[in-house]
């Protein structure tokens, strides 16, 4: 029995999530309109970050089509600091035209994962970072690289993901000329120990520049996940408003941590994020209904703030 | 950031309290027949604490009342350590004359709540546990008596639940003669900074007699909760099949944490629970069957185990 105490950090940021790894996983097309209004009130109620979607072609995903016009729109709102998803160079291209404040470049750490999503294997997929490093310092550019290691903790093709090669993966990112690093648990096979062993690690190899934790709660862990990531110090986390979210190509990968679960549960423990409660259980409602044919997740809706509750 | 890693037990005890907290919050009854039967799978799965009923009024709780002949059939299943609930002297006596290998007798930290649902104060309670105790060394039996100390992280009822109030009324127990005590988040109103706060005060008066965490999975934290207090040693937790549970007079103290989300966690962190995690999938979809009036909780069973999964 141990009684030490670990360093909570004091500012934890939630990156909205729900408009990319939302909205690419459910059959709902969201009209452009609601997106926006999406955006404008999450902005309202204080998130700060907002992943706004992803330039991948509109073949491949017609519901993010809009991506350059939710970038526009977010790069008007005072202090929202606007992510964008690239699969590739040309999609860094087009995030770095529309002036992101970050373009994440996911990284699938299963080998099977990445040829199946990206169709390149992770070390092509580092390769790109390179490339999308040199264009966006060619073009006197601002916005940050994050590579993004996702099915960090296992992956329903290809099961087992050994740690050691996740962590090779990170490296190599960084090396790539990436800013930023994060770890996904894309498909939920994470648990608070595996969190707590490869996050330690991956915080001594990236140090300042570890970005984010994405959970998936799949299976239920997502807070645990978070809370043991938070315990390292780990202060900034995607999450998904209703919990929506997957991968395409990840089979049963749904679900990721509720944006209003995770904004609760860090409020709770005193940790700032600059979040109204109640103001974002109202968008999470308008968002419901907005996705009424979908099946959503979370916890706290159904039975709302504790009586205990005081505004952060 | 800290990077200290505190010791996490090697082996954890569930207890289903599935058949009590669960069975009591719902319109359901299921008849005894079902509850032998979910007994007895229990047990063959690898479940080995369970709490099959309340010695209580049969008219105050109906769907309990077959709790002597759940006790008398526990007692048969070899390695079985069967608890029963009991809110005062003439259950105790029944759960001793049963032979109960433990008898819980609640006591609600929030005075509210506690004239509620017991009718009778916290040191009501407290001076109850000392008759309690004297008729137990009275009838020179084995039979443990746990206090639990509920409403521990605040109340539906009274709001805010002072630690300071939690932890005189765990040393009164203590000093009354109980041979354990227990907390629980009856309303789901706690976090996992909460937890880590006050179960290391409770660990610091208790030591080796604290015996158990309760905690319900209304606002989606319990995962993270018993992380939290795993990370201090604690090493035995209530949880429900399903999350079914609740507190009749706690409105809105909706669902235990599910018993297979916290198997399915401890096993994936690769802590012993002797519970084999197929077989308890099946007792929870026979279960499920059986309750289909109800509404059911917990994750896991949806998604079903990851492929990398080992059974420990």
């Amino acid at each position: 029995m141990s009684s030490e105490k670990t360093t909570l950090p004091a500012h934890v940021v939630i990156r909205e999530v729900g408009l990319r790894d939302g909205l690419q996983s459910i059959a709902t097309i969201l009209p452009t309109a609601k997106k926006l209004e999406w955006i404008r009130d999450a902005h309202a109620v204080g998130m700060r970050e907002i992943e706004v979607g992803s330039f991948v072609p509109a073949r491949l995903l017609p519901q993010l089509a809009d991506t350059a016009e939710l970038l526009a729109y977010a790069k008007t709102l005072p202090d929202l600091f606007a992510s964008v998803l690239v699969p590739n160079l040309k999609g860094a291209e087009r995030a770095i035209e529309g002036g992101a404040d970050l373009l994440l470049v996911p990284l699938s750490a299963s080998h099977v994962h990445s040829l199946a999503n990206l169709r390149k294997t992770p070390d092509e997929v580092v390769q790109e970072v390179t490339r999308i490093r040199a264009a966006r310092d060619a073009a006197g550019s601002k916005t940050l690289i994050e590579g993004g290691v996702g099915t960090a903790f296992g992956c329903t093709l290809q099961g087992r993901v050994e740690p050691v090669e996740v962590l090779r993966l990170m490296q190599a990112l960084l090396d790539a000329g990436a800013d930023r690093v994060s770890l996904a648990d894309t498909v939920g096979y994470a648990d608070p120990k595996m969190v707590r062993d490869l996050f330690e690690q991956a915080l001594r190899i990236a140090g300042d520049r570890f970005w984010c934790g994405h959970f998936h709660d799949t299976r239920g862990l997502a807070m645990a996940n978070v809370y043991a990531a938070l315990e390292l110090g780990v202060a900034r986390f995607d999450a998904s408003l209703a919990g929506i979210g997957g991968c395409p190509h990840a089979p049963g990968a749904s679900g990721n941590a509720s944006t209003e679960d995770l904004a609760y549960m860090l409020a709770s423990m005193g940790l700032t994020t600059g979040i109204d409660m109640q103001g974002l259980l109202a968008l999470r409602a308008k968002v419901a209904e907005w996705l009424s044919a979908e099946t959503l997740h979370g916890t706290l809706w159904r039975a709302g703030l504790p009586k205990t509750f005081a505004a952060a």
